[in-house]
């Protein structure tokens, strides 16, 4: 036996308190989908009367590291549950060996043994010559796959059990068409078909369990992750994700900076139970030591192949900022803040030439549709500011994002939109409202948007209020904002704290819009609290460490303690 | 020299970083109003160019205590700015005696000296007979108080200096009418008259600098205070007291349940510069030992006029909630959660009564008047989830509370409305749509409200995105809510979460509704930010420690850090 690569000591693992991992079946499909069941106590009224409380399914990110029947081994990586689904389409080869320049190189590199990913040692998928693989083909075609009905169940919550027994608020959905009891695969299939839903499933990263991102569903957070020069080791990164996804995150973005990037995001995919995104824009420009000149189509296309085939879901792609956008950020407070635009600018303003990503377009989307890549359509220009919230660069990229919204769909491939970034309230709704337009619905995924700009430390929160209510007008998918934001690297707390923010804003969202059961979890807390049932409130808390911490046993029990 | 009472060790005092106190003269009265100046360095460009960035002034809660020329002394209070103007007025006499029972028996109490406020010994102020001394009577005969135009000069934080220097969006303000370039102290008389502003101006609490809740002026925040039988002694309560102002608390309330009740309110009245509420309620129950039977209206009065003589600004007085509403509540998740609320549910039940601060309301009026002392009508039925919001018992009372509204109009007294508590976000609009049409407009005052239920230990983030959203659709102030709701006590470190997260909800809905020059400091940040003056990044930060704190110096400089 030889020496194991990577400790696991820092990991967090194990179920939450009073919570157990359940597993439903599906009904076409040989499927089992993970759910968190909630048990409750009982309830004693004042007459002695018992009465039982029905456990409360909630959606599940966490994967297998909260089921204490699952022996966690980061060297072996999770279970593949989607390898036998994949393999039985009978339109994927698995090739004989990577297919990108700079992947081979690794691999040839016995330096990098003592840092590589083991199991490596399979072969990644690809589609067949004259194949599409992704979901997005599929639903055209009229065809459920496990991973839409595995969705559908987990949309769902079990909340079909109990739907009769509780109140609840009407929604108001701004043109959403928020199914009215339950999602079925049915209506999983049909929405990503018409281009509303993103289901991401890359066929080389079958350890992700299905989940789903459209205005039609659950409102998705994403947590960023990522080693940079200064910090941090591939232990680190993978306990990062572990702890991103134990509280809560949909999907992680591994936006890696610093050495071994490739090699980190092998063991991140390995062991993630969520979709992966990536910025390749990013480790492009460091295989050119950060010289932004020395970018070529060339360099990015092979990085594109190569982190297709290691499993990343989706690519963020800075195709929309365009040579006629670049004069109108001239007068703009804080001029380009993407990382990915101002990465993009430069190159163009040096070489006089246009966005290369925009020009290779079609050939991006043909490697992306062989491995059911999705895109994330950048938003290099959006605002810094809320003073350069909602301005003409902005909107400008995001018409010339509605076009590359089509050209992705001709190819099959699945699409979503970022955007901004920093807006204040009044500017929210327009952001919205010209997204669905340009972008033909194709679904939403904001940063925040931060409401003001005069609380760094706490910009968690300034976004947080954006973010729950342009998650109401229809965004899909959110990414967290710690509270480093603006001044520095997050640590594990912070990444907590941007997971359980986000987490309630979405949640907030999701019960503004009157999806179906949202408001279960929030009646049977309500009902605890009423009831002085304080391990239940605990349990059922999106935080229930701090929670107990917070926890004053001194407290009288008394109703008006509550607010 | 006797032994000083109260230590001053555990008081935060001293200027801002970069900050220094500017005093503004009326155009009208011999006024000095106070405001915070921001101080910034220069702005450096690649060419080697300078250019000076002027300061910025904000609005300052904190009083003399960031004044480096005020020698603090608790013992003594703080400066009494108001007390010629109060006196200019001719038509306040100076009592001989303290009227409430209760005020005398304590002071007749030797063995209460070692914890009395020394400078007790000038007698209260009270209305001459047939004479009324409330800003709203002055307003309505067409006067501009010294108090009118500090609010004015107040608002505008100077921004008629640098009006035309920068961008702005435009506001949506949802029928306010916000003014477009400055607050004129005419402007402030007539919404007071209109009933639409309150200017909290107990005549006993000349300490008080002037400041205005309405919805056409800034959105403001109150922080709770006050001991419990549990904790904290009357150091901490007045050391609390000046870390909330410091911070940004518009006004204080009181909520004191623990010993020495009346002693701790003179302290902190003796030394806050801002406004300061209580629930009148809570001190006459402690009267009683906790036994709801045995309130009665005489035990109630006296503590009104105890209260106000101590110069009390505002009471928080649950008259709305009758005999009526009661039966409304029985089939709610979370029934009567407000602890006034409780209260007198309670002593209805009990008595089979009408609420006897309905029955009595006019006689409340009388004595508010006679000291200016603003009701805020309390909210006893406010839902305590978000199953239960915007129901018939809630709106039942709302109506209760617009009746309320005319009866205190009539007798010259301000009123402001107290508001909910737990409302999912497509129920907030409803919210202030009724409260505006029932209450004729009167300020309203929400605690949040929390957008979810599920996340304890982060309340004061779910009710931030409630409290942004519903300050930018009209309400006039916010009360705070801290990560320790519903959990357990807050600390000093709580309380300033709770201040700052507020501030930032409230700036957020001051910069959606357009108020002049609300974006300036948005602007200033964005643009130290994007010219990496970090310094001042941290000097305009809401919270300068934090941010100074979490910066991370390692981070290279460079324009995409930010998002």
């Amino acid at each position: 036996m030889t020496k194991s690569k990577i400790s696991q000591e820092g990991l967090t693992t194990g179920p939450f308190p009073n919570s157990k991992k359940i597993y439903e079946s599906g009904q076409i499909h040989n499927i089992k989908v993970a759910h968190r069941s909630i048990e409750l106590s009982d309830t004693k009224t004042s007459e002695g009367e018992i009465f039982q409380n029905p456990p409360v399914t909630v959606y599940d990110t966490s994967g297998p590291y909260t089921d204490p029947d699952y022996a966690v081994n980061l060297e072996k990586g999770l279970p593949k549950i989607r390898e036998q689904w994949i393999k039985e389409r009978d339109d994927i080869q698995e090739l004989e060996q990577l297919s990108s320049e700079y992947g081979q190189m690794r691999l040839a590199d016995k330096k990098l043994d003592h840092l590589r990913f083991d199991h490596v040692s399979t072969m990644p998928l690809k589609a067949k010559d004259g194949r599409c693989v992704t979901q997005y083909y599929y639903a055209c075609q009229g065809i459920i796959t496990p991973e839409m009905e595995y969705v559908a169940i987990r949309e769902n919550q079990q909340i079909q059990q109990i739907q009769e027994s509780y109140r609840e608020h009407r929604g108001q959905c701004y043109g959403a068409q928020i199914p009215e009891k339950e999602v079925t695969p049915e209506f999983v299939r049909d929405e990503i078909a018409a281009g509303r839903a993103f289901l991401p499933a890359n066929i080389n990263h079958p350890e992700t369990e299905p989940m789903i991102i459209g205005r039609n569903f659950l409102v998705k957070i994403n947590a960023n992750i990522g080693n940079s020069p200064t910090t941090s080791s591939i232990e680190e990164e993978v306990e990062k994700a572990v702890w991103a996804v134990r509280w809560g995150a949909d999907t992680i973005m591994d936006l890696s900076t610093g050495d071994n990037i490739h090699e980190t995001r092998e063991w991140i995919v390995r062991n993630s139970p969520v979709p992966v995104g990536t910025v390749p824009l990013y480790q492009a420009l460091e295989k050119v030591n950060g010289d932004v000149e020395k970018l070529s189509w060339e360099i990015y296309r092979d990085t594109l192949i190569e982190q297709a085939e290691q499993g990343v879901d989706y690519f963020t792609i800075h195709a929309g900022l365009l040579w006629k956008h670049i004069p109108s950020t001239i007068k703009r407070v804080t001029g380009i803040v993407s990382r990915g635009g101002s990465i993009m600018a430069k190159w163009m303003l040096y070489h006089h030439k246009e966005n290369f990503l925009y020009t290779h377009f079609d050939e991006i989307c043909d490697i992306l549709a062989a491995y059911d890549v999705g895109v994330s359509l950048g938003d290099g220009l959006r605002p810094g500011s809320i003073a350069d919230a909602n301005d003409r660069a902005q909107f400008g990229e995001l018409e010339a994002l509605g076009e590359l919204t089509q050209k992705a769909r001709d190819k099959y491939v699945q699409v979503i939109i970022e955007g901004p970034g920093h807006v204040p309230m009044q500017g929210i709704k327009e952001n919205m409202d010209l997204q669905l337009e340009h972008c033909k619905e194709a679904p939403f995924y904001t940063l925040g948007p931060l409401t003001t700009d005069i609380a760094p430390g706490y910009d968690h929160i300034t976004s947080a209020i954006g973010g729950a209510m342009i998650a109401w007008h229809g965004t899909a998918m959110l990414c967290y904002v710690t509270p480093k934001e603006h001044l520095g690297l997050p640590d594990k707390h912070d990444v907590k704290t941007g997971v359980i923010t986000y987490k309630l804003a979405a949640h907030a969202a999701d019960v503004a819009k009157g999806f179906p059961g949202a408001q279960f979890r929030d009646f049977a807390m309500s009902k605890a609290r009423f009831e002085f049932r304080w391990k239940d409130q605990f349990s059922l808390a999106l935080d229930p460490e701090t929670a107990m911490q917070y926890h004053d046993k001194t407290l009288p029990d008394e109703g008006y303690k509550s607010s």
